[in-house]
This record gives C-alpha cells, structure tokens and sequence, in this order.
C-alpha cells in the first residue's frame, strides 16, 4: 500500500456547529466601542449594517453555535476541503519534518471565503435583506460573496480597490459571473469615495476607503447590508469548519501538530485553522506552537500598535481594539492584496496579546521563491497570500534539516494563485521589489488615532 | 441524513490500468500511414517523437495497460477527482432529471489534460529523454505538460498559438511558473513557422502550426521528444482513469448513466469519460445514449469528412484516418481553443462510423449562458470547452421536463474556467460573435487532402 497523499472526509463529516473560541479564552477581549460615543455598542447600533444572527454571533459566549442547514448544504459544494501531506516538497527539501497542508482552493471562489459569505448571505436573506455591499482588495472576498448571493438570490454590490479593479480584470469577470455589480474604490458613488478622490482624483484606493463606501453605502438603503470578509468575530468564527476538518484529518494520518502556521492579512483564514488546535492548547490536550505570518509591508502584529481605532479610513466603524499601523495608513502595494489591511482582527490581536500565539514577518520575494517551489513539487500554484506561511513552512522543515528533529508542521493552504499569476510573472522576471518599511509614514499615521479612555 | 452532493473515492479505489477500447471494438481502427510511403507505419518510424513505450501503447491491442507506480503516485495529488450530482442545478431547471458532473478542475493545471500528461513525462524520463516538446491552443496541455515534466525533472518546450499566447497572459505565466518555456506560434524558431511568417508576418497562428513547430523541434534533436494532449490514441487511453471512476462513484449514487455526454476538441477528454461506459454498452451491460458535442465552428464530427489526412499543417505528421475539415481549415477564433482543432481523434472517428456515439454541434453563445447559469447554481465557473456539454445537458434536462422522463445524465466538466474569464466577460458585454460556418473555406481546404489508395 502507497503512502497517502491526502486525507479526504465524506460529506458526513462535514462540522455541525462553528467554534467560538472566546468561550475558552481566560481572559475576554475589551469592547467594541462607539464611534462618537466611546461607549461599548449594543446590537442597535449595528443593526444597520449587519442582520441580527450574525450581530448576536459576534457577541455570543456559547462556544458551539449550530451551522443552519441550507448554509451546510452549500457548503457540501466543496467541503470537507482536502488534506495533504506535503511529500514532494518534503522529499526536496530533504527533511524529516512532515508538512501538512489543509487546502481551501477547490471552493468555487478559489479561496476560504466563502465560508462565511455563505452564512454571512443566508442570514441575510433569512432575514428579508435584499442586498449586500461589501468591499474587496485582490477580489477573493468579492468573488466569494459574488457567489454566495447567487446561491440565496441576494444582489450584491462590490467596491474593488481601484489599484486591484484594474490589474486584475480576471476577478472583476469572475464576481460579474456570479450576477454581482463592481464599482472601482473611490468611487464617485459615496461621499466617502467623491471625498478621497477630491484630494486624489488617481487615488489607487486602500481597502480602508472601500470599506468606508461600502458601509456608507449599506447603511443610506433599508434593504441593503454590510458584509466583511475578514477582521470580525462572527466571521472568523465560520472559518473554524476549516480547524475542525483537519483536526479530524490529522487523527486520521496519525499525527499531531508541533507547529499551526497560517498567513494573517484580517486573521480569519489563520484563526479558522488554528483556533481549534489552540482549544487543544488551551485544554491541556496538545502543546503547539501557532504562528501568524503577514508581510513585512503591512505588520501590524510584529510593528503594529494594540489600541482602539477604526476599521476603515473614513472613520464609519465602531472602534476596535486591535493591532493597526493606523487607519489611514497605506501600505506598499505588494502583490499579497489580502494581507494588507492597516489593522488585525481584535479578538486574534486579544489572543496575541495573551501570548497564546506568536507572529513573525516575512518580505514578498521569499514568500514567491516559497510558492515556486511548492508549485513544482506539490502541483498547486498558491495565491500570494498562503506563500508567506509556506516560507515560514519551508525555514521550519530546513530547520529540521540541520537538527534532525521530525517536527509535524501544519499550514492553510487558503487559495488557489489562480488569478495572481501577473505577480508571479512579475516575480520571474525580477520585477519584484521589497521596499523598507516606512516607519515614518505609521509613526504620522499613529499621531491620528482616536483618543479613547478606557 | 441530507441528500448527497458529491461522491468522493479514496486513493485506494485510483485504477491500476488504463482501460484500451481498441480490444473490445467490433471493427478495428484503419492503420496509420506512412505520410512519404503511404505504407501503415512501424514503431520505427514513430521513435524520433515518441518513446517506445508510448508507441506501444498506441497499437496495443490489450485491454488493460497498468498504471506505473509513481505515475499513479503524482495521479494522487488530485485523484480520484469528485463526481457531483448538480442538485441546484436540477432544481434551477426544475427538471426529474438526475445530472452528475465528473470534475477534473481539481488538477494542478485546472483540467484533465495532466491525467496523459504525467504519464507521458514519465515515459519519456524512463526513456532518458532530456526535454519536451509540445504545442497548446488555450494554454490547458501546455501548462499540464509543463507541471508534469517539473515532476520529472524534465525540461518542456511549449509553442503557444499566438493568438492565444497574446490574449491569455495568466496561462503563459503558469507554464513559466512549472519551469518551462514558451514561444508564440508561428516562430522563427523553426522552418514550419519561419515559412508561415514569410507568408503572413501576422499569421495569429493555429494548432496545427504549433504541432508543426513542436514536431519539427523534436525530431531534430536526438534528447528532445514530441508530446501531444489529444488525438492520439495512448492519449485518450490515459483519460480513462476519468470514466473508471466515475463508474465507481455512479455505482454510489445508486444511478446508471441513460445519456453520456462531453465536448469534444481531439477527443481525449470525451473518450475518457465515454470508453468505460461504451464498454458496458458493448458488453450490453449499459444502453446509454454516448454524445459529443462539438462547436459549430469547428465541426469536425458533423460536418467533416472521414478521411486520411495529416495531424498538423505543414503535414509533417504520419496520415491517419479521421474525420477532418482539412489541415490547413483554420477555424474562427472562438473562445473554446480547446475545440480548434481542424481533425478528431483516429479512433473516435473510427468509433463515430461505427454508430457507437453521436455527435451533435452547438453555437458558443449559448454555451457560455450554460456556463454562466451552471456557475451561478452549482458555483463552479467552466471553461468554456465543457460548456458546450453543460448546454446539451441543460437541453436534454428540459426535454425530461416537459416529458417527465427521469433521465440520468452524466457529463464531464474536464476543466474550470479561472483562465478563460475575458471570455466570459466578453460573452457578458454583448460582443460574442458566432458566424455562419464557412463551408466554401472547409470545402477548398478538402480539396488539399492527401491523396491515399486503401
């Protein structure tokens, strides 16, 4: 009998309940405060931007919470999502570490977003809303809920960063065959876009200005909400399914995990793999190492600060306490478009904060290097994103190497590079620069965070 | 329990061999020729291109070949690939007919193509080949050849019709990202391509210059061999692993197939789904209706005639029986590249006269509503080449509807259609043209077949 290359679940495998992590955390994250106020919110506050489910999920203390049905059964389009064991790339690196990869392409999307578009639609839909607005920076978010609407008969209106809308045509053709409408971010459409594009009329748009349209745009229309694909707690509490499959997967291949690493951009594809092995952590049961990987472009982990601020650059959002290199910062456009948010989900930056993971930087020239060689051993071609966490995958098992020691290693593959071949063209051709960090530029950007006292 | 969506296998149940329809024909095929001679040709002959492993297979008149290990060991980085029962389609249709899909997106280069193409590179590494040369349309084989020859540490050589070389960048950057390299086609790299540049500078290239140019490179250097993704028969006997499995996955479902259906360019992708079932219908275990679908551009099955003709343009290639629209009939641009090719594969032809299958044609506008009404119930967005099967089912799907009948349909999605999104953004905007066909061009075209006396 060969060695097995993956290990695949039947549909009845597929999770019941998503995990809520916070019900496990000892010690809650702070509140999410008001805008204007600086008081913690309610569910009022937010209920022109989100259907009530997901607000109550947001909040929620229960540590399971039930996967509807009709979210499960589209789910079953592709999910339970492979495991593989990572041979070939193994066999040439020569180590004896064993590299696993839990791998999220085969969504239609080509990512793991759609596992919270999709509930994040449902819902919606269940609850009477017509439409959804909703920002996208490379185009895997607006693709996912692109998709998940024409599952539940819901429009859905899009604002792709202007810098992404016209580099990757292939994305914006991609959301439009799912029935979606793409405005360029800024747009002319909100105030939020007409102001920016006053000071900048060629402003290449930030991922922080199109959330600030797409919010805007949700909250002046009734039948129309806001949907985020990364950073909130609901939405990273739909990306546990991804953990909890592998958790099973690995019993199955007969290892456990030394070593949970995942690329951050928001925190949700990282969190969806890890905060199920970090229950394992927590309850004594496992004793992993999870670390997050971001870009050196835009490290609000290992450079960032941890304080109150906003989720968008026009300052609609409530504010959060997380990681952030301020809310108008703009980060070097490199190619990893999901990994360049000015700040970190709140309730992963909590758990940072804790100690109960670590974080490192990787620049985008080894993170390519990194896709090439998992694209010629192990076939697929990563997005940008994930190539951070192989090369974080790839120094561990080299690592290994030198010391001898057969780490089990363990990594979100969480999309296909499909669409971002451009980037690795761009790379082939030493195109591809790693700029120094501008320090200056966050250092002015921290200057105008909000003053709050708690 | 909820209705099933998918049946997966696991890696035990991958075939040991590849299934040989030419030992269970009524008829055999006619022999190949000599294209100087006009003589059936000899291994000898086939041995500057191919390694003389594949040129047994090509007349082997077992019924089974087995599969080498490490080729099935690549075969498990995607196989065995889903079969799908299209429920949302169904209901979309609101049809009693059962749809299932064999998906073979989830491979490395998106299609079907590596399932020849590994073993093809194995072959020929076995054999102490150093390099590949092969020619691509869309970009489908030449990245599947590209990803297996990074396997086996072989270089690979791809021309590229240059049509398609210019319109699909992300195709071209995906066979570099495996390793290989890529010239447009026509090229002045060889004297079948430096003779068409001399007549038309602009010449946007076909499959048949690019099988000329590929051809040409291989048999003038003795490390370097000829690979080709269709037509031949080793190449629809590879496919076959498609059909067996979805044999098994069927008898899972509970269903046996009424109607088989594929679209058809040279016919591998077809025949490796239809052979297994074809089969059962000779054994008079089945008695399933088996379809190809071609486009009306290129109507090789239903409009050309059977007859011997070259396999390339510059008839560089030995004579094969086969229903063809002349070698030189270079077929409008439709977005389909996959179906441009101006010949069908010997065998299937042969089959074709048989009565074994049928064959129908269908405009690409409605393929790509087909497609674009598959992506928005079942989430996968196709390429455009198995819309053309997807737009047969959804007809005979609501035939069953205004009949009643209970059909079970199965068809081949051999490929998704993350490369081919300009075309849906083209079909999108109105600006998709199907022509009238140019019967005057295939009947001049005839005209030039080689004169053969069998």
């Amino acid at each position: 009998m060969a060695e097995r290359t993956k290990y695949l679940l039947d549909e009845e495998a597929l999770p019941t309940h998503w995990y809520n992590i916070g019900a496990d955390l000892p010690v809650a994250p702070p509140p999410v405060l008001h805008p204007a106020t600086h008081e913690p919110i309610g569910p009022d506050d937010l209920a022109p931007l989100f259907p009530m489910a997901l607000i109550e999920q947001e909040v929620t203390a229960e540590r399971w919470v039930e996967i509807p049905e009709p979210v499960r059964d589209v789910y079953r389009l592709w999910r339970p999502s492979p495991l593989y064991r990572a041979r070939r790339l193994e066999r040439a690196l020569g180590t004896p570490a064993r590299i696993y990869y839990k791998y999220e392409g085969t969504s239609p999307a080509g990512s793991h977003k759609p596992n919270t578009s999709v509930p994040q639609a449902w819902y919606n839909a269940e609850e009477g809303v017509e439409r959804l607005a909703t920002e996208t920076g490379a185009g895997q978010w607006g693709s996912a809920l692109a998709f998940a609407c024409s599952q539940f008969d819901l429009d859905c209106e899009v604002w792709q960063v202007r810098a992404s809308y016209t580099q990757k045509p292939y994305r914006k053709a991609m959301i439009e065959a799912y029935g979606a409408t793409i405005h360029p971010s800024p747009s002319e459409r909100t105030e939020a876009g007409r102001k920016i594009l006053a000071d900048d009329p060629d402003s290449p748009g930030s991922l922080g200005i199109a959330i600030s349209e797409a919010v805007e745009a949700a909250g002046s229309d009734p039948d129309c909400r806001y949907a985020l694909g990364s950073v909130l707690s609901h939405v990273l509490l739909h990306q546990t399914v991804i953990g909890q499959e592998a958790m099973q997967q690995m019993a199955a291949a007969g290892d456990q995990p030394n070593l949970v690493i995942g690329c951050t951009g928001g925190g949700s594809n990282f969190a969806g793999l890890a905060f199920p092995f970090l229950r394992e952590n927590l309850a004594g049961r496992l004793d992993a190492v999870i670390r997050a990987v971001e870009p050196t472009a835009c490290p609000t982990l290992t450079r960032g600060v941890y304080a109150y601020d906003y989720g968008d650059t026009a300052g609609l959002t409530p504010l959060m306490k997380m990681h952030t290199l301020g809310h108008d910062f703009i980060p070097d456009p490199i190619h990893s478009g999901g990994l360049r948010y000015h700040a970190m989900s709140p309730l992963l930056s909590h758990i940072v904060e804790q100690g109960l993971i670590e974080a490192v930087a990787y620049d985008q020239k080894p993170c390519f290097e990194a896709g090439l060689q998992f694209a010629r051993t192990e076939g697929i071609i990563p997005a940008p994103e994930p190539t951070h966490a192989l090369a974080a995958c790839i120094d561990e098992a080299l690592a290994c190497k030198e010391t001898g020691e057969e780490k089990v290693i363990l990594t979100a593959l969480c999309g296909h590079g499909h669409f971002d071949m451009n980037a690795y063209e761009r790379y082939l051709a030493g195109e591809l620069v790693d700029r120094p960090y501008p320090q200056a530029q966050m250092d002015e950007a921290l200057t105008r965070l909000p003053r709050v006292d708690v």
